[in-house]
């Protein structure tokens, strides 16, 4: 499909448009899409204030001309990938910070602004934003904003909808609209910013956002513990949860994930199920770390690192941070399949995560297993030979079987990537056919004609 | 207005209907609607399970029947007043806990369960619910749902709405819906939970709810801190917020109100603004109990008296809890007026104390101003001769101004208690006329015939 997008020369935009190959190439998917699903868009745009983005949103809603928002494309699921091709907005050069107020805790920035930008413009201030995700350095606050994304020290701060306090956006018909309150708290009419956070741009393109910051921890610990099985690690990260350890980060790797980290990060971890963590407090955080560290013992924990030094805390860490990468290189010959997470219950956690390595040694797959175990967050790929048909049909149903069973168990089909393209046809499995019905309602009141990111969320019908 | 509500009878519900004179008076208005306000609903339905909700609205919705949720009627904004008769769905029946998962941090209740109750189902396995507000003794859960309240413990655990889960609820036509998800995180979908919540029972009946639960402290200590001026105090309070003081509850009494509470606890408080708190932590409380002092008496409190025994911290905090029953008897022929509030950054708070402080001597007016000051939340109330139609006249003038100072401040209209019908002519000013369009036009796709709870949030048209 083509649309004729030459009507973005007469909007006068403060920003840039381009219908150059390369801009297009670089928009037709995210790193979650693979080459053969990725489609280019007719035209960029850029817009460079929230007038171009009410602007354009106007005139492509006339026109029928469908918008998909963009940003650093860290999405997993194909959320920017633009199936419908029409107009990619990239909001990337709306990244001003535009006010600080420490004494409130509280940033206003612009959605192309990086993540890690935001702690930049706020540490001198002993001020930091948690819920930043893992790929905090590439994405944006726009795109943490649609997906709902959380990181590592969600277990302990909550996602970014918990973080977001106002937002500025624009509907498809071009008006803007102000969404929540910097007041810490509201009951004032319908939660609109919360509907708008985690729609992944199919219901309003968000312009402006105030974010809640927290500060600074005086104490800091990291460290990593090694576990003879698999069910001892997963057994140890629910009992320290549940008996309320407070801990800021709580991660797990399967054998095969410490297997591929030790390979790319040139580590020397055991090839074993192992537990990183990391703690947050300002007063007793030994005591915390030494209850937790009591709790892994008492389930098989075998060796127990810990650091208060910021280099040592890095070291300790190299392996977990670099596990997506590892995945990706692990070899040559395989893709991994859709790297995306589901999310379950605490109690249910040691469950999902055995059910997929018993599908993975039943089936003679490879499945690394990882994620932000305190949460009940796992984050597994299915490896498969992309040239044989039957590796990825079967990936595909063991992908797919690891889905349903976390959401048997009370789960859901993602904690953070957002439902994209990716996870469309879970989610009627997991919220049913009258909410779902629901869903798409509000999708068509907001947006009548289907102008923004048009394929996303909702199965086809 | 009257309907004809004879079709109840066929509806064959497991729980019960009555047309009885007192059932219907007891439902024309809750705590916040003034006599001559209340409006008898012509019949009341006492639910007994999902199945009877959902029968009874779609059969209301079928014939325009108008039905109002109604509970325990602790409301102040009139939010469950029936307006327009029709019938009041008395919740209250349906107040069994129906599950309760430690490991999980986990409780199902039904919507008729009191706050309290939920505290008393858990406290055995060392669990708590944080956000109860002060009427926790009286309200449901479903009310507190509906008005998504908080307490005063939210300076430290937030909101209802981040302690609710999942909930089962059903729309006006009668389609039961499942919303959220009762893993501690999801990306999936449009999140419909945080809709319905604090909605006031416009977009759907809640009928079954997942909250989430938080670890008893191990440590607690409360105390009051008494000030020279209420500069200082509001100060005070501020400067401990903003530096990140860990404290649970923080909560500011004006002089006025100091005098009104120690008039009727019999307590002898000195007449002048005093800031009660709260501790709550696992470790290191006395140091930041010594934090908080140091920065109160740079700020010059003048007393500060903290305790860790259950029985003083009680007597050191009874005037604060009795502080609602002393307003309203200060004085039998003065009326307090809507006693609501309002909240505002951290930042804002001492200024639009001082505004209301400045306002009731400039106009010779009694306001007693105090609340959950840690997060910027002021309820005021203005006392008013209800004989005299002058005084009621610029009461409400007086309760208006604040509210727009509040908004000016970057604050909300309503922290706690919700718009209803008291703060609806504040909808636009706070949100913009485009937002409000969004609200009515999802309030349009999700109740197309306006049968739940007509007349709240929105000001007439």
């Amino acid at each position: 499909m083509t649309y004729d997008c030459s009507f973005l020369g007469e909007l006068d935009l403060d920003g840039d448009v381009s219908f150059g190959d390369s801009h297009r190439d670089g928009r037709a998917g995210d790193w979650g899409t693979p080459d053969e699903e990725k489609v280019r868009p007719d035209a960029v745009v850029w817009p460079g204030s929230t007038e171009d983005v009410s602007k354009l949103l106007a005139a492509a809603t006339e026109r029928g001309v469908p918008v998909t928002p963009y940003a650093a494309g860290t999405g997993l699921e194909g959320n920017a990938t633009p199936v419908e091709a029409g107009i990619s907005l990239d909001m990337t050069r709306m990244d001003e910070v535009l006010d600080v107020r420490p004494e409130d805790f509280q940033i206003d920035v612009e959605p192309g602004v990086i993540g890690s930008a935001v702690d930049e413009a706020v540490a001198s201030h002993g001020l930091f934003f948690p819920p930043l995700p893992s790929s905090g350095e590439f994405s944006t606050v726009g795109g943490m904003v649609a997906t709902d994304a959380s990181g590592m020290k969600t277990v302990k701060y909550g996602e970014v909808a918990d973080w977001v306090l106002e937002l500025e956006a624009v509907l498809a018909d071009g008006t803007v609209i102000k969404l929540g309150s910097k007041a810490a708290k509201t009951s004032s009419g319908y939660n609109l910013k919360d509907l708008v956070v985690g729609s992944e741009g199919t219901l309003a393109v968000v312009t402006r956002v105030t974010l809640r910051l927290a500060g600074i921890p005086a104490q800091k610990r990291a460290g990593r513990a090694v576990f003879a099985s698999l069910d001892d690690a997963t057994a140890a990260v629910a009992d320290a949860v549940t008996s309320g350890v407070d801990v800021a980060t709580i991660e797990l790797l399967d054998e095969t994930s410490t297997r591929m980290a030790n390979a790319y990060s040139d580590t020397d971890l055991p090839d074993a199920p192992t537990v990183f963590f990391e703690f947050h407090a300002d007063h007793g955080v030994d005591e915390e770390v030494a209850f937790c560290r009591s709790l892994f013992e008492s389930n098989g924990a075998e060796r127990f690192e810990v650091s208060a030094d910021d280099t040592e805390m890095a070291e300790l860490w190299q392996a977990r941070k670099d596990l997506a990468y590892a995945v990706q290189s692990w070899d040559p010959d395989l893709r991994p399949l859709h790297p995306g997470d589901v999310t379950v219950p605490i109690s249910a956690y040691g469950e999902v995560v055995s059910y997929a390595k018993e599908l993975a040694a039943d089936r003679g797959l490879i499945i690394p297993c990882f994620g932000h175990a305190g949460d009940g967050n796992v984050h597994y790929s299915v490896l498969v030979d992309p040239d044989d048909p039957e590796s990825v049909e079967l990936g595909e149903r063991t992908y797919s079987d690891i889905v349903h069973r976390a959401l048997e168990l009370g789960g859901t089909a993602t904690g953070e990537h957002g439902i994209g393209l990716g996870k469309r046809e879970y989610l009627v499995a997991e919220h049913g056919e009258a909410a779902v019905r629901t869903m798409r309602a509000v999708k068509d009141t907001l947006d009548p004609t289907g102008t923004l990111n048009p394929g996303k969320i909702f199965p086809d019908e």
